[in-house]
């Protein structure tokens, strides 16, 4: 935090910092924001991910490779299939590039508002994973950090 | 937009601002949307949301609590569900959140090439609501003077 | 890529630039993002494009103008209502808007990886209008460069 948001002069110095929030549940889209956060903090870049709404559930007990696809039936591709496929392809699952992701430094953070809304407890989900459970506040300390924000 | 896109000895100066691009008009994306950018408002930081295509249907007069969920059947939970566990968590409504953001000195910008295509007038929006109507120029303006950009 | 990350007094050097992950397929969202980004552009700031699963379909030979609408029934509107009346408010086409982003400029990425999991081929894809094949690394360089990003 040291480098957030001091000013010299006028200038706000920008860390190099990649935040996402992951509102979707889509497979697909996990699969987006996972790969491109791994890649950022391999490159030494900082990264945070905060899981809300239906990105929250992806992050309850076996509940990470249960996303369905965002098109299901776009050229004739289903679930099974792209797996399939990305298997072949040597793309890590989605589980790997979670322990990737929190081998390498990321912060996960964990959406309490949905947590509420939608009747989810701390043991429900994988407190493994989970750096910490925040609220709205949380998120935008480490987006006005970030050269890098993303919604998902 | 006095410390906008200046620069000194080659360095611009970044506001302290967000803004957020509503393409969608479901529901829980319009509760990210605004939740965000309220929170943004309360912690000092200035917030403008452009609302184009499907979004700005929840603009037009009784349109704000009228999009679908993103995700209609997962686990189950459908729409009247959702409002009624939003109610339970003390989630504020739309309307509510709406208020609070023009309170808090937020930006409310309607895409005129949505208004155009989809046939909506200006007596069709919530008049109340908008600070300006605009194009894509607009939008770029506010975007760039933004740390925080989304897309949603 | 000369004002990359260099740093003065430890502040860093903001580009103005735009860097869009065309994760969606979708005909609305490749509208968002081919209208944003002609548009800054059009304002002086560089713009990369990096298509990605569904978006990627869009590249392939006679993709661009075949997504679907994200959003199909909502107000009844479907996809060749939607094309009558964009031509009607003078809404350039997708092919259009991307032979003009091409022409000022515009940088256009396709993610190998997704070629590989979707078994896209070069020459299934429309090699005139992409710059180069790249993976999540070159995404990031792009997108740390940018002051804003958005994932559509």
């Amino acid at each position: 935090m040291d480098n957030y948001n001091s000013k010299i002069g006028g200038l706000k110095k920008v860390a190099d910092k990649l935040t996402i929030v992951v509102h979707s549940g889509d497979m697909d889209k996990i699969y987006s924001a996972l790969i491109i956060a791994t890649g950022a903090l391999s490159m030494g870049i900082e990264a945070s991910l905060y899981f809300t709404f239906w990105g929250l559930q992806r992050l309850q007990k076996g509940g990470l490779e249960k996303g369905p696809l965002s098109k299901m039936h776009m050229l004739g591709i289903g679930k099974s299939m792209m797996k399939q496929r990305m298997n072949k392809a040597n793309v890590s699952s989605l589980e790997r590039l979670m322990q990737d992701f929190k081998e390498l430094g990321g912060k996960i953070i964990a959406c309490d508002m949905t947590m509420e809304i939608m009747g989810i407890k701390k043991e429900d989900l994988r407190e493994d994973l989970i750096t910490e459970y925040g609220a709205v506040g949380t998120y935008i300390q480490e987006a006005r950090e970030s050269t890098i924000n993303l919604f998902i």
